[in-house]
């Protein structure tokens, strides 16, 4: 057996493994280049504190194969890290920090190209300039599987004569281009309603003129900050490995600098039930002994982290996409406070648009959302759709089956925010169903729904008064006329009474 | 930008994405764990020439505290590689080739290694012996997750007297132990379900006495054989890799050395419309002409690939271990001939237990296995329920709804063996829906239906048949006293009168 064993490269590993990054089929594979390239785009832009303004073109190049160019106004790239950026697995500043982003594992754009190499041999070429006084740099690249390092094939100064800073991204690949539910359009048009800052221009195959997404607010969102592990989080062998790596010399010192919200007096309950000294050196805590400070975090109350590190969309905001992309009669959202699952913050918000032109006797649209990015496949196994299914929506003037979607005009949008999203896969396609988010999902839309029956209940009893209201204005003017010929009153009299009667109607209605 | 960008280990990856790989719950942490050193100890054992013998332990050690141990009478380990085998994720025998075995990414076992250290801090115990002449070897193991390599923290001789060869791993990890479906003996149960030529004992948590799962047959299934690549199954990424580290000098021998089932004519077709020679040096193909002979591929007919790869349980030994753990009326099983999806070889089998005690009002218990390994989690993402469920099990006799599995008293089980399984996640729970996957299942499906809705028309039409004969022998007499009456018959005449009456009868039934 011996001499069979040997390293498997993370690149070998997802070249045979595709679909777990979602290049299981070419019309898949195609939408989520896309949505890699955008995804570090629009990264890069609000991390620099660069309002986004995005180009997406897609050329047919033959039959099942597409160029696709994704080319944002970012940062830019300084020359020696567009290599292994682009041309290794796993690489990457987003995964050892705690911050909302919408990349977190350094996969995503070089697996697009790896997929892009496999099924047309074509490198990726990539030209970024991070600086107006100095050129931009023209880079042509192949990832080496065995090794899951980059092989540079060509690289030089490029002229761009427009633009001070930015980043471009060319990937040819074996795709399949489809419309619908699905497509890029209708990708690119939810990543516009969840990002109202972001400006978008899109070139679909075989068009002349781009689709644009206007941008509909003129600021950033807030800066999400990085922020440091909460003690809640920790498990035995990762402060094994904290224990290890840390500069503090001393236990308490390394408890308050190391984590969120520990200060001098939780470090000291947290050691304390250790029998460890406040001053013993974190290099010589024994296994057992990091068990007893575990079991120290467990006993300490320590304050919920930080919730800087997250950047919601917002009420206002979700209220002022679906405006202006949705035509309905009620709009409502609901961000609720900041959350922690394992130590992670999280935050959900809803948006919803109601009534309207959508249609009323189909299932509602739900669009789902992670760090603002749609999730457009794997609906089912998404704890997003599973609290939205099991949320009782005929208290809200719904209808439901059991187990499906509530019937109704109605498009939701549901948005996690987290420092990490637990994706049930690499191809982050649906949000893993952790107790504490799917508690707040509950909550988020429980409360979204009291807004949504308050709506449908007010519509209700509008629709109710202006039948009794057409009752009246129908009938009283003939009891008017039965009354004058009974009590044979005059015209005046009679005009007098109908008056009389129908004030009094209208004052002793309930409503 | 620049300074924060790092490389991630695929260790620290799967740290932060441990549900990933089937640890996303105390409970599944337990139940992935002792799958994935039975998986390896089958696979070692089989390979091997080996029959099976296992035993699985689970020991209290402390609240949601558990010590998994798996010892098996496998080939053992040979010293210098069980370090990286247990420490070190993405490493082992079973990724570079092509042939069925229940592990395939060299990732389980130190996974669930990874997550013990993790949860409790203690180290992954192995004992291997490959040779009666050699001692036994001790290891203690962690993994350096920013490494991904194992450290060594003891190492030593042991004593094995009463085994010749063999493997023992031990881990302890935090986790909840449940009984019910989704329960570690409801796991055993359907291994040994599906691979009736192993014996297995388990010591369940609390217990003294171990539950036995005897060996009901004493042979091992058919060795499977690896096999080379299909050239159907090929891209032209993985071709150039190919021509590039190929030892043929030409590319006419590259081709029928290279892949399965390409012999010199075949060979020639494929590399003709590419223009290049057949004596052209594989080193020297463009990535231009390398994407002319993958069209040569796709323009030239090939055999499918050999199927000696594959190792399916069988008709009758599916039949076997159904009625010997399940009581029922019917049995039946079907083993599809082989098939390919992206050149690899696959087999669909289904067996199924119908009647007796089986419960007839609820769904049919459905059993889903991948190379002899039962399925426990994401049934809802599997190809294998959703073409059960889009199967018209009305037409075989069962009550169906839309969506839903078939009612009736039922345990349908569904084997999918391939050289490489496409699961939506590493934790290996639910197979991808390719369609020549879908297609054969659904034939297995269909195929199966048949039998048993023979089965249940045979059952229907006994009953009426016994009815009618019911019917004959209960008015026929009366008949024939009323006849006698009517035509003055002695009892004689009216007794063979009965009898010609009641064969008359008899034989003009349609049934």
């Amino acid at each position: 057996m011996a001499t069979e064993q040997r390293e498997i490269s993370v690149s070998e590993f997802f070249t045979k493994n595709r679909h777990l990054l979602g290049f299981d089929s070419p019309t898949k594979a195609l939408l989520t280049t896309i949505k890699e390239a955008v995804d570090n785009s629009l990264d890069a832009c609000e991390e620099a504190g660069i309002l986004p303004e995005l180009r997406v073109e897609i050329h047919t190049v033959g039959e099942n194969r597409y160029r696709v160019m994704v080319e944002d106004n970012g940062p830019g790239i300084v020359k020696e890290q567009i290599p292994r950026i682009f041309g290794k697995l796993l690489y990457g500043s987003k995964f050892h920090r705690l911050r909302q982003s919408r990349g977190q594992q350094g996969i995503g754009i070089s697996a697009a190209g790896m997929y892009g190499q496999l099924t047309t041999g074509r490198p990726v070429v990539i030209e970024s300039r991070a600086n107006r006084r100095r050129p931009a740099h023209h880079y042509e690249l192949v990832i080496d599987t065995v090794r899951n390092e980059p092989v540079i094939k060509k690289e030089r100064e490029a002229e761009w004569p427009d633009k001070a800073h930015g980043t471009r991204v060319e990937i040819e690949l074996e795709g399949i281009y489809k419309k619908g539910r699905h497509g890029v359009e209708s990708y690119l048009r939810q990543t516009a309603l969840a990002n109202p800052h972001v400006s978008l221009e899109y070139l679909a195959p075989g068009e002349t003129e781009p689709m644009v997404f206007p941008r509909a607010i003129q600021e950033l969102p807030a800066e999400a900050l990085a922020i440091k592990p909460h003690p809640y989080g920790v498990e035995v062998g990762m402060l094994m490995r904290m224990l290890k790596d840390t500069k503090s010399r001393q236990l308490k010192g390394f408890f308050q600098s190391e984590f969120s919200r520990v200060g001098p007096k939780a470090a000291l309950s947290i050691i304390e039930p250790s029998g460890l000294q406040p001053t013993t050196s974190p290099r010589r805590v024994s296994p057992e002994k990091a068990e007893k400070l575990i079991e120290g975090i467990r006993h300490t109350k320590i304050p919920s982290p930080p919730t800087n590190c997250l950047s919601p969309i917002g009420e206002e905001q979700l209220v002022a996409g679906l405006q202006q992309q949705i035509e309905a009669d009620f709009y409502a959202a609901v961000t609720r406070h900041p959350s922690v699952y394992r130590g992670n913050p999280f935050q959900v918000e809803v948006g919803l648009a109601y009534g309207g032109k959508l249609p009323a006797d189909e299932l509602i649209t739900l669009l789902r959302y992670a760090n603002r990015v749609p999730l457009q496949y794997q609906a089912g196994a998404c704890a997003i759709t599973r609290s939205v299914v099991t949320t009782k929506w005929k208290s809200y003037g719904l209808q439901q089956s059991r187990g499906a979607l509530p019937t109704g005009p109605m498009l939701l949008m549901v948005h996690l925010a987290s420092v990490w999203v637990p994706f049930t896969s690499e191809s982050k396609e649906a949000i893993a169903g952790y107790d504490e988010i799917i508690k707040e999902l509950r909550l988020a839309l429980q409360e979204i729904g009291r807004k949504l029956a308050r709506h449908i209940r007010r519509g209700q009893r509008e629709r109710d008064a202006a039948k009794k209201r057409a009752y009246i204005e129908r009938y009283i003017p003939h009891i008017g006329v039965a009354l004058q010929e009974i009590l044979d009153l005059s015209d005046r009299q009679e005009k007098k009474l109908v008056a009389t009667l129908t004030d009094t109607m209208y004052r002793s209605r309930k409503v």
